[in-house]
């Protein structure tokens, strides 16, 4: 099943739905307008099968995934009663990240991306590296869907895309092992790490991770395709498309820890959420630090993952407003 | 005012429940209680007013703080109507992160604990600290509160605390300037930025931030105390106590960096969130790594500061459980 979520209007403003996806159709099932329908043809008065519907399926994935199996198959019974009738064609919808996550991490799981990445900055690979996955935590709060624009922040000249796989955790881990973990994983997404290359090295040095380089953007989408549609995680074809012309390809086999590896490993001490979500890190080629194109206000970039399908975003002019902190005297206390 | 969250039984087991706090007279008031009896006071029945109250004052910090000033304006309209006699005793509260924050970040203000870390770990201090302030982003899946026992991961042999105040935020941030900032700080609690010492030098070195060395707790209460009852925010004090004995005390005016300043910082090209909470980093002297002492589990940690409170939290037993990933030959793809 393919599932997203999308903005639609109402008398309070727009509320977000979730849809089931149907990409040869072109077009999404409504699950609340479908399941509404489903229950008012089975005797329900339209405000009773707009509040069960509304429990059943929240403008939220991660609270829907949180309630467990029951979700995808409410979903798949839904649809298959009545998802003609509450369907949307694309050219009507608006769009947004597919997934809401609680947390937003991101591995560096690709070797080339690894190593081409510290020969770019001129630095050594830290042998951690290749004793235990790596992960940044990101931000929820910027977190854009399919066909959106891309702010660019007023701090940067040089902001660069990063084509990754999104895992999206089905269910609550703490201290799992990877067999556990393969069972957690609920579905994939397109993950666009987008990156300010000119913040990076800097704040990098600071020990704390990415910040300013990394919190303006995350793209998450089009759609989750679930777990159970995909044969061989290693095989995921990740193509990258600048205004149409093919800027980067690669293959998920280039991952050095397994996506269950990773979410293991993520769950060690600590907590996953359902709907969290997890980046696998960028596939060897797939930014533009490693293939030498520099976008520029008004791209249209378009990452592609087989499995799942195009999330095509345009970046934004950059922001014209902002404030910068004044740099204290060394020793000043 | 003073705002924190409890645990209180239910049909469908424990729901959080938003309280003011009290301290003089060791005493909470829950809101949603108080609500419905000064409702029904006025005429509704028993559901109704249950079903306001609710709206009013939902269990989430965030969502409560979202809601703009109208929460503190209705907050204290309860507590002065039938605050009395919706008061529970200390001795019968089970506290929980006074706030659950969508996001939770933690800076690195403090001259005093910047040096002396970099000092510990033998390192060269980043001249970047000295021109922006750092931050890193924690996880908000591991919050405790008041009087709760913190889990020792089972990967570490040696978990450090951290002193720290958490500054809460009021309303959704972007680009503003210090001005701006410093009016949107809803008020001040107490952080323990919980530490596994025995991999944060390793994990630093993957350029990726803390993981495993923060991610399994954060202390967060007893509660929150609003921006008003402040007269200066520079004039803090700090006091760590290890088992009743005074281990480290220190002043909020070594921050280098000032609280709106951290916060006008955060939201250059992101966003912060309403119920967001960023730590102003380590008081000098404020973690066992600076003063000696070396806690074990068992210990009872308490932290103060002068117009909060004190956090008092005990370390639980190591976990016995967990996985470790099996290092990878280098340059094997």
């Amino acid at each position: 099943m393919k599932l997203s979520r999308i903005n639609r209007g109402g008398v309070d403003g727009p509320v977000p739905r979730l849809v089931v996806v149907k990409p040869d159709q072109g077009r999404v099932v409504d699950l609340v307008s479908a399941e509404k329908l489903r229950l008012m043809r089975k005797g329900a008065t339209s405000a009773g099968a707009l509040l069960r519907a509304l429990g059943l399926f929240p403008g939220s994935m991660a609270q829907a995934i949180s309630t467990g199996s029951a979700f995808l198959e409410s979903a798949a019974e839904t649809v298959a009663a009545t998802g003609d009738d509450a369907s949307i064609e694309f050219s009507n919808v608006e769009w947004i990240a597919a997934v809401d996550p609680p947390m937003l991490r991101d591995c560096f799981a690709f070797v080339a991306h690894l190593e081409a990445y510290y020969r770019g900055v001129g630095q050594e690979i830290s042998p951690v590296h290749y004793r235990q996955p790596g992960y940044y935590k990101g931000t929820n709060a910027r977190c854009f869907g399919h066909e959106a624009r891309i702010p660019w922040p007023h701090y940067s000249d040089f902001v660069d895309y990063e084509c990754e796989i999104g895992f999206v955790v089905g269910r609550e881990c703490h201290n799992v092992d990877p067999d556990e973990a393969g069972k957690a994983i609920f579905g994939l997404t397109i993950f666009n790490d987008y990156s300010a290359r000119d913040c990076q090295t800097d704040e990098l040095t600071m020990s704390m991770g990415p910040t300013k380089c990394k919190d303006f953007a995350n793209g998450i989408g089009p759609w989750v395709t679930t777990i159970d549609e995909f044969d061989d995680l290693s095989a995921l074809e990740m193509t990258v498309r600048i205004n149409d012309k093919e800027c980067g390809r690669g293959i998920s086999s280039g991952m050095q820890w397994l996506p269950e590896e990773l979410l293991a490993y993520i769950s060690q001490g600590g907590v996953v959420q359902p709907g969290d979500v997890f980046g696998s890190g960028t596939v060897g080629n797939g930014c533009g630090l490693e293939s030498g194109v520099r976008v520029k206000p008004g791209d249209v970039i378009a990452l592609e993952i087989s499995g799942i399908g195009v999330l095509r975003q345009v970046l934004g002019q950059k922001e014209e407003r902002g404030w910068r902190p004044i740099p204290r005297e060394r020793n000043v206390i």
